[in-house]
């Protein structure tokens, strides 16, 4: 079985990079910098799916990602891999603020999701992308 | 600055058990099995706060809590560090049913906290305790 991204997750984002473990994505919701880190083995649906060192791994770039977003001023940053709707194992890393639409609440089901306009969402992914250090190709 | 669970934390969750790196709590919330871990790591607020070694072992620690809760019946675990609220670094590792009180939404923010009545959190709390494989004393 090799791994595809789960058509769904596929179509609610927008590419963001490949890191060495994960596939990297940007949520298309304007409401909230919001990056989803996809681990590349097909069939994981829970951490203890992963192998040891691919869960060090995925801590490691999902630390990365919260950093760069902490970096870039998010006031908090949530990481959260729930899997309730999307079986396929990611893991959500959110740029929250005191003034965002959910805020002190959680993202996930709050509210409608609001697609960027025109080429801003692939502006953001491409300048997170870049800011993360990933690379172009797996 | 020397480690002690924040009061809010101290005061929803009942006590189950120490790890080596993380306080064991369970939410004392009957309409979800909930483990909360806290790192004993003062200041703490978000994974890039931990050193690399820190954040291996919390990895291992949460995914030890997630599959403890996946072999005892869980559908699908919810493992998440938000901290909008309270602010020390906490992980959620939360036992989801299709038929829970939240599916398929987050349990961050549903509904109204269910305190178990009489004994029945701490025992609870005991059995996942032993079931981890926690310790005594930290």
């Amino acid at each position: 079985m090799t791994f595809a991204l789960d058509p769904r997750l596929a179509a609610d984002t927008l590419p963001a990079g490949h890191l060495p473990l994960c596939e990297v994505r940007l949520m298309n919701d304007a409401r909230f910098p919001w990056l989803v880190l996809v681990p590349r083995r097909a069939g994981a649906r829970e951490l203890h799916d992963l192998c040891p060192a691919d869960r060090a791994l995925l801590m490691e770039e999902a630390t990365a990602a919260s950093a760069m977003l902490a970096a870039r001023g998010a006031f908090k940053v949530n990481v959260g891999a729930l899997g309730n709707i999307v079986a396929q194992l990611h893991v959500h890393v959110v740029a929250r603020m005191p003034d965002d639409a959910a805020w002190p609440g959680p993202v996930w089901g709050s509210g409608t999701r609001q697609p960027y306009q025109g080429n801003a969402g692939q502006s953001l992914a491409d300048t997170l992308s870049q800011a993360l250090g990933t690379q172009e190709h797996p």
